[in-house]
């Protein structure tokens, strides 16, 4: 039997303040067997880009990244973000090592092509190569993975941080049994919205579409729960949707499975 | 025989100009054998504090860091700097990996105790684990190196890049045969300051405080060399002071050496 791995997608909000930090390094400390952290930092970036000048446009949620803002997020992500949570996964004895996709060539993409928008210095991923992540992972060491990939003709990228969590978990899938854990501002699926209370535990893709035809799935939960099956598909084991408090709780949230 | 290592330091000013550093990556990429790069970035962290209306103090060459100030290098050094390194190696099909002391826990180090200055969050290194940066870098990987390290507390800390390659070189000499190399603004050691020609080849101690004691060696070439004797010391097998541009020229510059 092949060994656990658990890869937990965080956003920026939760790494970016202090005190919610603190809290998640405690939980993911807690999570036992084989990790991988992903994390975001918009936040900061935004922050920084205001404070020297550079105005921050989103585009459905994407960041248009232009040459200065390309800096920008590469100082915030690779450097300020990522270095404090490697520091503070040091103090909680987990050997963590900060990583972009530029590093060991794990992450390869290419500029994404100008269509309707030109969304600049942003990444599509082309190839993950995760052979020497899985060895340095074997010998205890803790990626924590920033949201920058590299186009192999040495420009940086930046890159979703869902799609390195998503794209590292099904490399890694080859290695390991991956769990991949995106969390998220709510419980898990609701069943409700308005109901905190109405976690779904467990959906398989029948039963999904069979909640979008009732409506009780709809928004910005379908590709999220679109790119999870797909993430099966590509021999991810299961994916879950919690709150990031929940992340060291085994059943806490949605649990995204193949149908058997 | 164990196999050759050499560790090359260089400077800020040739890794934050894009001509420069262009060609360094050309230089070290024709680097035989496996390597490794320090650099630093001095320069580009001063620019952004100034952006952002940070003051930049320094005391004898070495920068106050307080917490905003540890926010800018932390940014620049293990952000901006060294992915863009990184990048430009990957690129010359190098695979390098990027490092500040905190990932993988390669060099911890102690907030400086206030004496006479305040130098605020800068690191003296306490201790290097170079074991699994030698696997890594027996696989083929080449660790680009960031002068910062961490605390083991959960801070990151500013740390000197010639701190940082002479303490891996130390630590690298138990698994390698290692020479360090350090970019300096002239030729190497010169007999005579104001004759670019006048290289002294090699160097051994008593040699060296024989052309102290003459008056030839002086200033801040002194410390320079004790501390290069100080890593001979160490187990280091050589240390080579020069040019930037001729990094990959095997008898460039002057070698401090072991004397017989």
């Amino acid at each position: 039997m092949r060994e656990k791995l658990t890869v937990i997608k965080v956003g920026g909000k939760i790494v970016e303040e202090e005190a919610t930090l603190q809290q998640l390094l405690d939980d993911f400390a807690a999570i036992p067997g084989y990790k991988v952290l992903v994390h975001g930092g918009g936040r900061s970036a935004t922050k920084l880009a205001a404070a020297l000048g550079i105005e921050s446009k989103m585009v459905n949620g994407r960041r248009i990244t232009d040459a200065e803002t390309l800096k920008v997020v590469t100082m915030v992500y690779g450097g300020l973000v990522n270095k404090n949570i490697v520091a503070g996964l040091q103090a909680r004895d987990i050997n963590a090592m900060g990583l972009t996709g530029a590093d060991m060539n794990v992450i390869r993409s290419v500029k994404r092509p100008v269509k309707e928008v030109d969304y600049g210095f942003v990444g599509d991923v082309k190839q993950v190569d995760a052979e020497l992540l899985g060895d340095l992972i074997h010998k205890g060491i803790v990626p924590v993975m920033a949201p920058l990939t590299h186009d192999g003709e040495g420009h940086m990228l930046n890159t979703n941080a869902d799609t390195i969590a998503g794209e590292t978990a099904k490399a890694l899938a080859r290695l390991f049994d991956v769990t991949l854990v995106f969390c998220f501002e709510k419980r898990g699926v609701l069943r409700d919205e308005n109901d905190d209370n109405s976690v779904i535990p467990a959906i398989t893709e029948p039963e999904f579409k069979q909640l979008v035809a009732e409506g009780i799935i709809q928004g910005g939960m379908i590709p999220k729960l679109e790119n999870s099956f797909e993430a099966l598909e590509a021999g991810v084991n299961e994916v879950v949707i919690t709150l990031a408090a929940a992340i060291s709780q085994p059943d806490a949230g949605t649990r995204i499975r193949k149908s058997k």
